[in-house]
């Protein structure tokens, strides 16, 4: 039975994502039933081509997910894969729980990985490489048999490749012979040179003829060069993860590898338009997993475009070709100078006259702007992430800050947990003239000040209720223990806005308290 | 004058390490002159050729610190390389103080970076081809002529070998003739395709017969790989940062690229031995650079040889060349089994029977504690970089955890700053049947806690005087804003062991309670 002809567009190369199945197998990466949805959205707006979402017989939760898209997960543009392993070694693929449990998800299409080296057949599997063989064939065979479209993942294909060449390929073609639609060359172990994955994805084309595809590890900082040699080597199917989540080192970065794809090698891939979509998917699929996004990947990261040199940042103001090898905007991010004692007068000033435009380079309120913002950051400080601060401490220093009220007085008192009640605070402002006393409670010390804080302040600034906090983070910045420095920053929205503040303090209460504060002056000195 | 002929062991690669200098450049790296020297010790011990610790005329902080290094910094086997510029356009190398900067810095070897690429010439450099020749000829052979040994860094020579290859070649052979000792090819943006590398340091080589060094970006996701392909073409000489550190997405990661070279290409690089230093001095310069290390980064990270999924773990525990690819101990690394959803039973019992070696795989007791553990994860807890929680929790759910003491009450007050003193804590423990109630000050809410309840404690437990903490991180494991929940993750040493503890509460104070009475107990548990 031989159907490996099915017609595939050649010259576009297709994406599979597995964040939510391989991508699940990295550290810190968990996925409530609930994510698993709002990702497969994430991935069917971005358009690609497959999502791989799970496992459905090794995991209740996943066949859980399987059965809520069964009953209508209407999708756009991609089409859900089910993930599981061929049969049991002496055992009949008719009646294997995996293969059935692939069958009764509903999904149609149905990726399964298989042993392709020799030594992991003999080693781990502990079965004859005629038996491996057989299973593979019958497990692919009988999904085809149900209607299920099949990709074969052939585990550890380049290591088997170089172990034993002829076994690899004769996994491969066991594969195709049985009705898989595509053969994934996994590098399931992330060592691989690259010039084994050409040599390894030639030979596969070369002996099968079918339409083959490149499962990537990170484990030696390969994974996207690797997966784009196999693609100029005829691969016409690449795989991997949103901001390269997975086991160990992780598997190739979609959000690096897609638009190396486009742009570099100019293969047909997911629609330009789509690829503007990457930035934010990205954040999108970090914040739903609960991780903090690495703010220096290639095309997607905060810093990807982030100038601070003072060199370059005079060289971009020029010629942006200069430092930046594509357009920020392509992939939906932005390019940002950055404040810091590296920064040139230029690129600081290219900062400071957004705030306030009538700054000169050489005057001596510049000078003392930079250099109060030098010993800022010497006491723990960072503007990097904290415009809204910045602005503030900027117009201060140029004695434009306006005064929108004063903190005189508070303290919070944290006690044992009743009735999630453990925190009251106690703050006293002054506006104007006028002095507000209130108090409120909350979860903790931090939540609430900043309810006793808005409800004093509320009296004065109604606008304040439509503000709420949306990222709370804290770090020490110096020394050790409880007693270090902590920065805390902030993020606040009214529900159109965003804007972040800082505030730094051997105290947390009173580094929360600065940022809280800077907070709530931003929203009102700007009207948000 | 010809002098680039001298003596170097061709067969060697050497490693240049710029984290001082272009790693400084990376958003968030910020080092003091003390963090610098730490640094310098750091990779000397490592054994890296040459450090590039900065640029004597841009930083007033680099110029203090070759003035420290001149003084005396006995280095046992590295170099210290001073980074400076050509000199500036129509005006002579003579009395340039740039130039000057290096010659006074001591160092006796210096990194100077021209354009080699005719487009960044005319519209950046606004100059023409031939005085940009100049420039670099002159500014090479002024040092030359005051001993200085000079490393050429052409930027942007790729781009430049693409838009005017005979330009890009004409000033390496000008840096050439005026006695650069090794010629650098910079892909200064970081977007240049392997299959250009390679092209590109091949042309390099056979048209200057030059030794050739190579300083990637990865801005492409592709630095490892460029430089791996720029040594296959005949390069000698690598550059790169620990940790990737760097100007927008970072350097090439001397963490990944050096056992790349070692243990793939095979090539004489750093000392084996050395090499094993790897993951600490990764981890330290982390720790002086005060960020969190990239847990997921090649060779060094937590999570290199980290295994969760269920089938990977039963591999590994088969055969550990089944998922690994290669031995976590040649780079100092080790290999883990997390704790998790995924982690097959067999995973998690590897992890328990170090806890309780007795336990069954398909007891009560394990299927009881399995569930216990799922049940903390969905409540936020992270056992992943905790084992003192984790084993705590164990012996609990067996029965065997010992009762030290019970916290019966305490609350903690936080109030405006008064020298420093801003918050008082109050605890009653229980220890036995004795009462202890006592108080203590200190900086911040937990601060004052730790103090007081250990200060309660020592009368029963003196050897609790000798602990402290070590580290101390918050992070909103769900939801938004200051009432979501947060997990405190501490770390604390008694000088000789370190053990991580963890809490979660929807109250910050409360999470830290539970992650510093965990911290006592530990402690007190295995007579630390």
């Amino acid at each position: 039975m031989i159907i490996y002809a099915r017609v595939i567009v050649m010259n576009k190369i297709l994406v599979l994502d597995t964040t939510l199945r391989d991508g699940a197998q990295g550290e810190g990466v968990i996925f409530s039933l609930e994510d698993k949805i709002k990702v497969i959205r994430a991935l069917d707006d971005l358009g690609v081509d497959y999502i791989e979402a799970g496992n459905p017989a090794s995991n209740p939760k996943d066949a859980q997910l399987f059965k809520y898209a069964k009953s209508g997960l209407a999708l756009k543009n991609s089409t859900l894969v089910a993930f599981g392993s061929t049969c049991r070694v002496n055992s009949s693929a008719l009646n294997d729980e995996g293969l059935s449990a692939l069958v009764e998800s509903g999904c149609g299409v149905a990726s399964i990985f298989g042993k392709s080296s020799r030594y992991h057949v003999e080693r781990v599997l502990m079965c004859t490489p005629e038996e491996n063989l057989r299973i593979i064939s019958e497990s692919i065979a009988f999904l085809v048999s149900r209607g299920i479209r099949v990709f074969f993942d052939a585990e550890h294909f380049f290591d088997g490749w170089l172990y034993d060449a002829d076994y690899a390929v004769a996994t491969l073609i066991a594969a195709r012979d049985a009705g898989a639609e595509s053969l994934v060359l996994c590098d399931t172990n992330g060592g691989a040179l690259i010039s084994t994955i050409s040599a390894g994805v030639s030979a596969a084309i070369q002996k099968t003829g079918a339409h083959i595809g490149i499962h990537c590890h990170d484990d030696a900082g390969l994974a996207i060069a690797a997966s784009m040699a196999a693609v100029e080597a005829g691969a016409n199917f690449i795989q991997g993860t949103i901001n390269g989540y997975g086991e160990r080192c992780g598997n190739a970065n979609l959000c690096t590898l897609i638009p190396n794809i486009a742009f570099k090698l100019k293969r047909q891939c997911l629609d330009p338009e789509k690829i503007r979509l990457l930035t934010p998917t990205a954040r999108l699929i970090s914040d739903i997993a609960n991780l903090s996004m690495n703010e220096r990947a290639p095309y997607v990261g905060r810093s990807a475009f982030s100038h601070k040199g003072g060199m370059h940042v005079d060289g971009m103001l020029k010629n942006a070709s200069t430092y930046e090898h594509i357009d920020p905007e392509a992939v939906g991010n932005r390019r940002r100078y950055l404040v810091s004692e590296m920064a040139g007068r230029t690129a600081l000033m290219t900062r400071l006259s957004t705030i306030a435009p009538d700054l000169e380079k050489n005057s001596p309120d510049t000078i003392r702007i930079i250099d109060m913002l030098k010993e800022l950051e010497r006491e723990g400080y960072s503007f990097e992430g904290a415009d809204g601060s910045l602005k503030l401490r900027v117009l201060g220093a140029l004695g434009k800050r306006r005064v929108f009220f004063q903190v005189r007085d508070f303290h919070v008192i944290s006690r044992l947990p009743d009735d999630n009640i453990n925190a009251q605070a106690y703050v006293k402002v002054l506006v104007n003239d006028q002095v507000e006393i209130t108090a409120d409670e909350g979860d903790g010390p931090v939540n609430a000040i900043d309810l006793a804080l808005r409800k004093a302040l509320s009296r004065f600034y109604p606008t304040l209720a439509s503000m709420r906090l949306k990222d709370f983070k804290v770090r020490v910045v110096s020394g050790i223990g409880t007693a270090s420095k902590v920065r805390v920053h902030i993020e606040s929205t009214n529900g159109k806005n965003v804007w972040a503040t800082v505030g730094v303090s051997n105290n947390i209460i009173e580094a929360s308290l600065i940022a809280l504060t800077d907070s709530i002056e931003y929203m009102l000195s700007e009207s948000l």
